[in-house]
């Protein structure tokens, strides 16, 4: 006779968690929530601002009938973590050799020095050739204020970048990576 | 003969800067841009966060055909001063003895807390019978957590609320106030 409970076999889970299928917005936003529950920081993505032609008030209240989306021109993401101000922009390339400087609105990397400028922490989290990396944006600014080309290529994303892993829970643990780069010491 | 020129009369602008039309929310966007012109701080106003049920591809790009407004669970203004994050939220009301806390949305006093826990400057910019005030969140969250009452009493917002007053450039200065509360010695 045998005791089901005693020779029941370990279940074994083989998550590879670089292979879930979310995107890195997904990431991000799940990471977010995950700080936010954990009282680690509070991180949010801003709302794209939409502009609103035509609207309607109906028994739900204000219903937007025409409305298009406007081009941002601060970074997707902002809030505080220990005490810094932090905002980033996340981006994601199927290019291999090199990112595209188009890949950022107008206003945004003149933001990006401004954020520096009154002392937040400020940088880009970009997926590319499988890889998620943080970019600082003092790094990111050095190089546009260095070179005229339209695009930044993958051996200075390489060199400079600081990798981000992704894992279980948070699925992009990218404050660590902020911890080691701005708050040590 | 006269001199046109010369015996022109001064032309007397009496300008009252707190009678230009402008509501809260105006007078503190105008202040921002202000802020962020001559490099003073990056505060914004965040997107009403939207949900859309229905959406079109026009050659204008994609076009909102039925959306919605979303409550926020954040406050409307955040960003950076002096190197300090800073988030607040604008309330008018027409009550004049007591503000009441439903102007408030669901989660909005809640994450008041949370933004003090990280080490944010977190207040409500208030107008009250004509007055606008700075009320700090820590003075807010003392009060809720210190009575059961819907509504805030105007006697309460006169003791602890600091004046900001309208003025020409910026409309409403209130960072100024921030400076005396929070970042003075």
């Amino acid at each position: 006779m045998q005791y089901p409970n005693k020779i029941k076999k370990k279940t074994e889970k083989v998550i590879n968690y670089s292979n879930r299928g979310m995107n890195l917005e997904n990431l991000i936003n799940e990471s977010n929530e995950y700080y936010v529950e954990k009282d680690i920081a509070l991180i949010y993505k801003k709302p794209t601002p939409i502009g609103i032609s035509e609207a309607v008030y109906t028994n739900r209240g204000r219903v937007i009938k025409n409305g298009y989306f406007k081009a941002p021109s601060t970074l997707d993401y902002n809030g505080i973590y220990k005490g810094k101000y932090i905002e980033f922009e996340a981006k994601e390339t199927q290019n291999k050799t090199s990112f595209p400087l188009a890949n950022f609105h107008e206003h945004q990397l003149k933001y990006i020095k401004k954020v520096l400028h009154h002392g937040g922490i400020c940088f880009v989290i970009l997926k590319m050739n499988g890889i998620i990396y943080l970019i600082r944006g003092s790094d990111l600014i050095d190089f546009i204020d260095h070179n005229s080309r339209k695009s930044i290529p993958y051996s200075f994303i390489e060199e400079n970048g600081f990798v981000i892993k992704e894992q279980y829970i948070p699925a992009l643990d990218y404050l660590k990576v902020v911890d080691e780069i701005y708050l040590k010491g």
